[in-house]
């Protein structure tokens, strides 16, 4: 396509390639780079440079930082007693939101044998060693196969010592409706239903 | 959040300005800037600058181009006879796909009394002195009041030059059915049937 200007079709090339975005998404999202304000856009190549250049990983819970450690583990208001155990990053992000105040560790993804991702490609192992300074630790792996295997390891690795280790509870999401519900979240809500008359 | 990476930050806050892109998108463009290859965001990144830097409107035709003329207006191949006007530079995106060999002009806009947008904010009133080189000119507006307007205003600028003049059709979209087309727009496919036993 002679007629797209080679920078404006590297743009849009480079667009389609970012998750959920299709040729036609792309496409308008490139011509909104060519109408809007240059300094706008100037800023978003600097920053996408920043992104790359700048941002390594917290030596201490592995979360991404443009500082090591990262401003999380520094913070002297964070509950230091409590740590959660996320599958990645953007994990963090959704937590906050709730009001956790204690600290993080990232694994850097879940151990999946179907995918041959084992304890030794994520950040695991190391939980051992910091897990002392902790009097709980819950585990927010993902509800699914992988996420599961990736808390029975964890809670394998730390049953030799005296520390509380939860799990994020199943059951009916807020809002929900009994007849959208599959029958093994139901299965788990019964089993675990809390008491209404205290 | 400053538990976000000051220019990851940037790069989530500029994506949400791009058009149908909300927080949560914007959040998992910027993720995915983190989680992809480095080379890819920087060429992204360059091409942001060149977009800004490089691209100019052509002086002829108006489009969008990294050189004045642009490459479709010196295009050798070109029908030079017909000219297609359009809005919008990205307009000659969908009729360079239904196999159209002319030239364009772009206009940039289109005449807007409610919007305050005159024939003298758009690159209009050149179609004059140009028009006499071709033997048609096929008016490409949207097929809305703004377009209208438009198109009657270049009929009028027109109507001293013996050239033929012309519209897209309107009529039934193909493979439309009847039960869901508006009653304007099957008013117009009626006027303007074609001969089919011919």
């Amino acid at each position: 396509m002679s007629f797209i200007p080679p920078s404006l079709e590297k743009v849009i090339e480079q667009f389609s390639k970012f998750p959920g975005i299709g040729k036609k998404t792309a496409q308008r999202l490139g011509l909104h780079v060519l109408k809007s304000n240059r300094e706008n856009i100037l800023s978003l190549a600097q920053a996408l440079i920043d992104v790359k250049e700048k941002i390594k990983t917290c030596e201490l819970c592995h979360n991404i930082s443009e500082s090591s450690p990262c401003q999380l583990c520094l913070d002297p208001k964070r509950d230091k007693t409590i740590l959660c155990i996320v599958e990645d990053s953007s994990d963090i992000l959704l937590i906050e939101k709730t009001g956790y105040n204690g600290l993080y560790h990232v694994l850097g993804g879940s151990i999946s044998p179907l995918e041959g991702i084992g304890s030794e490609h994520i950040f695991i192992d190391d939980i051992l060693e910091k897990a002392k300074q902790f009097s709980e630790i819950i585990i927010s792996t993902n509800a699914g196969i992988d996420g599961d295997t990736t808390a029975l390891y964890i809670q394998k690795i730390l049953s030799d010592i005296d520390i509380k280790i939860t799990r994020l509870a199943r059951g009916l999401p807020v809002g929900g409706q009994l007849e959208y519900v599959d029958e093994a979240t139901l299965a788990k809500a019964i089993e675990n239903r809390t008491t209404f008359n205290d």
